[in-house]
């Protein structure tokens, strides 16, 4: 690809958000890993970044139902992508839904962790 | 079916209550409305209560999805099933995440009926 309109990944916009497709996003385990260590993360992260128990197709994949649901933005960074949460634009949409959503997270980790 | 135990339906218990399984049981667009309805009746509702553009078949396995994954209790009533939100367990599971979710749903209705 040489056209660097190719290089740029489309997102849905506030008003194409569907809380449907949000947590459906979320509801995947390995998801909502990925989207728990972006919450705690001071700034964006690569996609080689996670070290996760899944082929790297596999993670793509889950980076890309991420991005077209809405939950996070990617952008190229040279030829790695940058990852970060879209958390200002979800608690407009849906106030305190994403923390509701990682607070549970959080209660559930805690919770197998303890067990 | 004679004897009286075969209609005892099984539902989780708390500890086998999973997010992920409450968040992909309320991912989809009938079983959210299911449960937004659910939200606001004072009393247990039967399936037959809930008029939805899907087939019966399909309307049964939404509330099995919904029964499995923890988010709500299903009883026999003579031959109908009455149906209601585990809304104490869930939120002893999840502070705030049904709330969050329905809110967020709420909000979702509110703004494509505006738009």
């Amino acid at each position: 690809m040489t056209a660097s309109g190719a290089r740029v990944l489309a997102h849905p916009s506030l008003a194409e958000i569907r809380v449907e497709h949000v947590l459906h996003a979320l509801a995947d385990p390995i998801r909502l890993r990925i989207v728990r260590q972006m919450a705690v993360a001071s700034d964006g992260l690569t996609c080689s970044h996670f070290v996760l128990p899944v082929a790297k197709s596999t993670l793509t994949h889950h980076f890309r139902v991420l991005r077209e649901s809405g939950v996070i933005h990617q952008i190229y960074r040279g030829t790695a992508k940058m990852n970060e949460l879209r958390g200002d634009d979800l608690e407009k949409l849906f106030p305190g839904l994403l923390d509701g959503v990682l607070r549970a997270a959080d209660h559930e980790a805690a919770r197998l962790a303890g067990s």
